[in-house]
């Protein structure tokens, strides 16, 4: 669903007051005092600055426990106790994946975000149960955000036997994007891991994202396998690494040269500024022509308490991490939590020129890094022309 | 001026529902279904979480350009730039400080904050007028806010003669605490700056907190030299060092020894958790009786774009930067945000308990972790029984 609309008084990315033109959904005019059809429905934006919808390019939906009551924090700090408790918890508690993915859904329309990708676990115990969820979620907020999802072998694709084909299961139910994790770290078998998962691409055609946590040169070790497999198999411009900790590491000789190849190889990278661990450098990977995307993670899940679907916040919190300070700076760290998020997922007309989509966010600020360091709440959101949020709460009820 | 009420309906630190008897502005009884003496105002407060007073112990008063417009960021990466381009635009902009500190004060008193240590730039070209117009401030706020100054030689003490008769001015004029800055660093004679702003804690009886972003071994070189005049002038327990870099470096052994003197010594860290940099970690220090309190630093100033004045939303960042996810570990950030400044600042009776001094923050969460992930508008803001802020709003009105 789509919709006709004169915006007026608004101020894209901070620039002049203009009106705007939409039509069937897409953005068809943008000047002052623009002379609209007649009958056409106004909103008066008030001189609020205009940005492209937001896009938390990593998360996972099917996790979270927004809305559940406050529950406290179970899990021991390694990523196999995180898994473990998870699974356990996942049982105990009925976090059903679609009533949750709704909620973090619509939460995070509320804040302006108009795409996601989200990672959905996929293992022995829930099965397709976490995916079927989620793309009825997709399916049921279709006019409203689009929702990409990543099939996600989270407690381990070779370790865990039985997962691949229920991967591969779910690659034909139709999940959008071929997940991994780790291929030395939880499964102990990179070459094992990195085949399985660039062989389901290949044959189901689908591009992959990895959650690598990896350090260091065990990470650097995993991502040149990657890297490898990428450019004999002409996966260019088809693969993301998430988190990619290795390219936080102090040898900033190796990191160059790891990011020479990522270049080169066109494969994108998604953070979520994680302030606690070594993370790419949002200005090296830009430097050298590499795409960054942002996304916030897990939401107030088994992993953690944090998080509130707010990708203008994790903007802040990309530019703190990177130690950006000048507006230019702070715009970047804007891009990769819109722009950049949705080049990775191959969004069509993703921004505000004329001809784009109508995904767009007002909110009460002067430029663009004020919208960034300030994040209030968003005054509307429009997804394709239509007002899908008010002062920062999705119209849609969640469930 | 104090104020007698009772509360009704509130939560301590997230407990059981209670009310709350409050006389001549301290906490009195706290009880369920108190019975007050008749005609007292009574406030009801819908089982709200109460929380005591949050505490910036570490914040610039006299430089947030809050209320000017968006400016934007000028300075160069170098601490040097930042200092020099300070300086220039001090005069170019006319940042007074003694309306940018109501402005600062008055957005924190909205966010709960009901007292702030803030260093005040002393050097030849401001001269006194920064510390002025901060005790001004203070004196107009005495109601609402307990405001501490540090006589802060923010363009180099030793380097920039006519400095230190500044310093000895400003504390004769009844600047709380002597500072100092990266003897290293900034003046290149660790001996010379430590002498004189030891003397001057000496001579004036006054404590010290001096800023030490110098990393690695730099800054351990300078601490030691803190740690030997504190322990050989009898200073312990009266030494706060800001920053501390140099205990986020590598060498955890080297870490561990100095965290071991610090504890003996009784001098305390106040940390403002910054992503970027190594930063002391709360759970070291907290293991070794070291107290670490937390402040915003500077809030939208010539220095960076970021802040705003949030000490619930500092100990989010807190709980982000040291990958605190356990509830009792998330309190301890928060902790760092009220009574471990309350402490460091030697303030009287801050708590919940009775007896204590009636500052507190009203908040809609579950619990104190709930409280710091989500840091909402506080519902409202209590200074010595008095009610002054609403609804995230201090109710007095900023210049």
């Amino acid at each position: 669903m789509t919709s006709d609309i004169v915006l007026r008084n608004l101020r894209p990315m901070g620039g002049d007051t203009v009106d705007m033109l939409i039509q069937k959904g897409r953005i068809i005019q943008i000047a002052p005092n623009l002379s609209a059809p007649d009958g056409l429905p106004e909103e008066e934006c008030g001189g609020a600055l205009a940005l492209p919808g937001l896009v938390d390019a990593h998360t996972h939906l099917d996790k979270t426990l927004w809305g559940m009551g406050w529950r406290e924090h179970q899990a021991g700090p390694s990523l196999r106790e995180k898994i473990d408790t998870e699974r356990r918890l996942r049982r105990e508690w009925d976090i059903d994946p679609h009533r949750q993915s709704m909620r973090q859904a619509l939460l995070s329309l509320g804040h302006g975000t108009t795409a996601i990708r989200s990672h959905v676990d996929i293992d022995t115990e829930v099965g397709l149960a976490g995916l079927e969820g989620v793309m009825q979620t997709a399916e049921a907020l279709s006019d409203l955000i689009d929702i990409e999802t990543v099939a996600f072998p989270q407690s381990g694709l070779m370790s865990r036997p039985g997962t691949a084909e229920l991967m591969n299961e779910a690659l034909r139910m139709g999940a959008d994007v071929v997940g991994g994790l780790d291929p030395c770290g939880i499964d102990a078998d990179p070459k094992g891991q990195l085949d399985t998962v660039f062989d389901m691409a290949e044959r189901y055609g689908k591009p992959i994202d990895i959650h690598l946590h990896e350090p260091g040169e065990l990470g650097a070790f995993s991502m040149e396998m990657i890297l490898d497999r990428t450019q004999a198999l002409g996966m260019q411009g088809r693969v993301t690494i998430s988190h990619a900790f290795c390219l936080g590491m102090p040898d900033r000789d190796r990191v160059r040269d790891l990011i020479a190849r990522l270049a080169e190889l066109r494969i994108d990278i998604a953070t979520v500024a994680t302030p606690s661990r070594p993370v790419p450098l949002a200005e090296d990977l830009r430097a050298a022509g590499v795409t960054l995307c942002a996304g916030t993670d897990g939401i107030r899940d088994t992993w953690g308490p944090y998080g509130n679907g707010d990708m203008l916040e994790r903007a802040m919190l990309l530019g703190l991490r990177n130690n950006l300070r000048a507006d230019a700076d702070v715009e970047h760290a804007f891009a990769c939590c819109s722009t950049n998020g949705a080049a990775v997922m191959g969004l069509d007309g993703h921004g505000l020129d004329v001809g784009c989509s109508a995904d767009l966010v007002l909110i009460e600020a002067e430029t663009v890094t004020h919208a960034v360091v300030s994040h209030p709440p968003r005054k509307a959101v429009l997804k394709a022309g239509r007002i899908v949020a008010r002062n920062g709460q999705s119209l849609k009820e969640a469930p």
